[in-house]
């Protein structure tokens, strides 16, 4: 039988991070202390979702809880960490760029909590697959938060802040670029006067398809087989969309060295 | 109750989408009389899964079939029809880009029967969610490859010659590239001796979430921010990858573009 540890933990911070990670752990049936952020209206939302208290500046936070988590913008947090109150429990952010030392320079126990995950408040996450980044400046640190992001997740990795800055790169790639490329196709086909809905089957097995095949073993298309008659048309038609085309050229003349050269 | 028609069916080429295509219509009840290829093994392998004969080649086609399907490669596409015998049937292809007078120049009943998803061996398809894009010669051809569709899928559209050339690169956009950002995102875990599994949950949310969301709202990230110390990190940490320090840059100066300016 799991037993799911009886941690209380504060948030400082009401965005969308921080209200996923609060309502899951509430949810775990954990305990959410206070959630301060200067946002009232995030803040008493989120404090109200997960029965917490809500003080508005971090002087009012109360030093009792087991983990401060700090889900706030990246070049917020250092200014948040010096403006906090003395603590005894483990403070630790959710930046996948900002190097753990940021906490560790002034807290004794600190650590990073990374959730490899895009969040919006529209959209519900399988909490359970995320993967959970975990580093802290102790191994005893270390194991607690393990412990925490166990109450959520199947999924949890000790990364180093060198490797998480690396792996915060490479999900912009396959995330925000890729949710680029999705515009792209909904440029195009709005031209056509037809749905981007079209696409979403093709999107849906690309996605899929890379879970069991490795993308440079799944790579397809006109590029991939240096089909010149088919690229050639290509360029033409996008020359109404300039940005589209360069980045077709730009993409297309990768994948070619990469196979052709 | 829904009834099959009583089609008969036979390919050209045996290939991937012929592959997938043939045993389809096969499980769906529909008789495949011959597949033809040039290439024997694939030619055999397919027309003993779908119990078919195996001309090898076009000169010994039957003309007894209601569908001719030709699925090879676009630019062999003109020299297949020019090869054909006389026939009677309805003779359409499956290619995006190749428009439908390349067989109504040549045969009185003709069209495009093109299923907007990518195909490979390893992998199984739901088919009745894959977009048929149909277009005919005739209304009467238009009706017959309907029906045809319609014993595979539900999602069937009347698309002409010039928004098919469109949804198809469209379709290179949100598929072949998209793979490459998956490949860019392997390529800087690599270098950490991360492993790519930890992209995946990322990669399906983000596919997922432009099935409720337009992508142009779901966009996010440090170039939607404008966050320039994150830009400025991401671009130093890309200094050995100077093909995807290109990509990063041309990416995040359109999303900066379209959202800043």
């Amino acid at each position: 039988m799991k037993v799911t540890p009886s941690y209380h933990v504060s948030f400082v911070g009401a965005g969308n991070v921080a209200y996923h990670l609060a309502t899951s752990l509430k949810r775990a049936g954990l305990t959410i202390d206070e959630v301060c952020s200067p946002n009232r209206a995030n803040r008493n939302s989120l404090a109200k979702a997960v029965d917490a208290q809500a003080p508005e500046t971090l002087l009012n936070l109360t030093p009792i809880s087991d983990f401060y988590i700090i889900a706030v913008p990246d070049d917020k947090i250092e200014s948040v960490v010096n403006a906090m109150p003395e603590v005894n429990g483990i403070v630790a952010h959710t930046s996948g760029i900002t190097p753990m030392q940021t906490i560790s320079n002034r807290f004794k126990s600190s650590g990073v909590f990374y959730p490899l995950q895009t969040f919006s408040k529209q959209r519900t996450i399988a909490m359970n697959t995320v993967p959970f980044c975990i580093e802290g400046n102790t191994k005893q640190v270390e194991t607690s938060l393990t412990q925490l992001a166990g109450t959520l997740s199947q999924s949890i990795h000790y990364i180093n802040s060198n490797q998480r800055k690396e792996l915060h790169l490479a999900a912009v790639f396959v995330s925000n670029f890729t949710n680029y490329l999705y515009q792209a196709g909904e440029t195009l086909l709005n031209d056509q006067k037809l749905p981007f809905e079209l696409l979403i089957p093709l999107i849906e097995e690309v996605a899929a398809k890379v879970k069991t095949l490795s993308p440079s073993v799944a790579q397809t298309g006109p590029a991939r087989r240096n089909d010149k008659n088919t690229l050639k048309t290509h360029v033409e038609m996008l020359h109404t969309h300039p940005g589209l085309k360069s980045l077709y050229q730009l993409i297309t003349s990768q994948i070619i060295n990469q196979y052709h050269e």
